[in-house]
């Protein structure tokens, strides 16, 4: 059996392009014991992936002739696995290929009662994971705190927005035009949205924080962190969650200056979402339901087959796309 | 009745000089409605300080022409308030001066039995309350956490460095000389101690801390600040209590990368000891008896007269004290 995956042919320079990928076919085994044979049906792609290709991401490294990771939902085609059976939808981290196989333990069961099994890598799966740790868990976000949340039409950045508006408290969101800013405001509940090509971004925040930030989800890291810091309230709560604005650079940036955070009281979390697989059931319990209510909006950026991968990628790292990017597979 | 006092009589460039401040003398008017007049016999000098000079402190500026402000103990003279007598003794902002007036809701009784009074102003006071603070409230220090201290000899190091002990913690200290490494092994229980001017800092923090960093209590800031970060064990607490390394420039420096901190799942906590005043008797009331029975020990680095005031300053400002810093008025 045939199947076909994206490898990284070459390091990107810079921001990548669609020829630091190949779409390579391999020959594919069937399962082996304990394992399930997946036929992929949603690809989640994320900016973290280009933090794997710079080779300084958590969940190691990608280096040309590697296979591209990433997360799935798909459907089980052939089962070794006694809590799996054909036809069955699951979760598991297959990568950007149309069949995988992986043991039973490493696959999740989709949730029931979903409008659309790609929910499952969205709101209710490690976006949505990690927007509920950053904003719930972490920040402990309530009502009256104002909040400032960067790419807030992504896929992190929407769920965000809406755990704190649910919350009670008020989103400014920054994205990247007009279309996307009207977006964040009636569909997800902002208070506004700062159009971060448009107008000068300090005054901006200083006329939407006049008592200053109460929590920063950093999602990007670089400039709007350091205005983010110079603004932060008293008791104030900052989540470091992504470094989006540095991915494509050779080096680590600097961070703003510590002086900001004793200012301010701050409290600064690191958010690694796999530390909270564990407590993935507790989120889903509160999210479902309220997806099921219609009471979550998720917009998704969604292009079909393998070979759009490569793309749809490279256009999520310029900010190109509008909603959480998804590939379906035929 | 004639006072004296050190005013700032130039911005330092840099490292401050004695020529940049001077001692006047002024007409000390007696005590208003309510208030208090003291006559110094302790003040303490700190780091802060330099910073309150630099504009850039959360308790205000100071600038040429203004009096230096500072923590003493002083004697009560004469006294419009009902809860102070002539010859108790107390504690209040009274600056570099000898004599000082201040409001009695400004002062608190010295805690009796002391072996100094003195020590109000250290391991009873700001500096140990900050390090109260920051290790036991903020990075809940328990046994068994590796701890990275700077300046561990100096009044804040030195407390946390004893805090830390009896917690059940493993300290690391750094320090200026081989005579205070020593110090801080012997006398303060560190596990051991880095002399910053020798060696390659880097590679020691790596002998010493092989499963990494698990609290860094950050009195400096600058390259220890990135080293410490970038070295942090996972779910690793930073405190930010100061910026030493930096007091001294005309910017506020850059801060590390937050990928540091986001690998460690680090949190990060702002540290301005004034927030803590309302639980001051809580510490007191732990730290007094340890004081009493000899479980603590304060090396003061201890000079005669207003006169020296200045010259003390700037020698803490060099690293150039062991112990922490107490002018003694006659």
């Amino acid at each position: 059996m045939q199947n076909r995956q994206v490898i990284l042919s070459r390091y990107p320079d810079g921001h990548p392009r669609a020829e630091d990928f190949e779409v390579v076919s391999i020959d594919m085994p069937g399962p082996g014991t304990e394992e399930v044979l997946c036929r992929t049906r949603y690809l989640s792609l994320d900016p973290y992936m280009r933090s794997q290709i710079a080779g300084r991401h958590i969940s190691g490294s990608i280096a040309p002739g590697d296979a591209m990771r990433g997360e799935s939902v798909a459907e089980v085609v052939e089962s070794n696995h006694a809590a799996f059976t054909p036809g069955q939808l699951v979760r598991g981290f297959g990568g950007w290929c149309e069949y995988f196989t992986l043991p039973g333990s490493a696959l999740s069961p989709v949730n029931p009662g979903l409008d659309r099994p790609s929910l499952e890598l969205s709101l209710l799966g490690m976006t949505g994971l990690t927007a509920w740790a950053g904003m719930i868990w972490q920040a402990e976000v309530k009502a009256g705190d104002r909040v400032l949340i960067p790419a807030v039409t992504g896929g992190v950045g929407s769920a965000a927005a809406q755990f704190c508006r649910l919350r009670g408290a008020e989103v400014i969101g920054t994205a990247g035009s007009e279309k996307k800013c009207a977006y964040a405001v009636e569909a997800l509940g902002a208070l506004a949205c700062i159009n971060r090509h448009e107008g000068d971004l300090a005054g901006q925040l200083d006329q939407h924080f006049p008592g200053g930030i109460d929590v920063y989800f950093d999602l990007v890291g670089g400039e709007l962190l350091h205005l983010a810091s110079e603004r932060l309230a008293l008791q104030s709560r900052v989540v470091l969650a992504g470094l989006m604005a540095e991915y494509n650079d050779a080096e680590r940036a600097p961070g703003p200056p510590p002086g900001f955070w004793i200012r301010a009281r701050a409290t600064i979390y690191g958010l690694v979402v796999y530390d909270f697989e564990p407590r993935r059931r507790e989120f889903v319990d509160t999210c479902l339901p309220l997806l099921r209510e219609g009471k979550l909006d998720q917009r998704e950026d969604m292009t079909d087959g393998i070979e759009s991968a490569p793309e749809a990628f490279c256009r999520l790292m310029h900010g190109g796309n509008f909603g959480k990017v998804v590939v379906a597979f035929p």
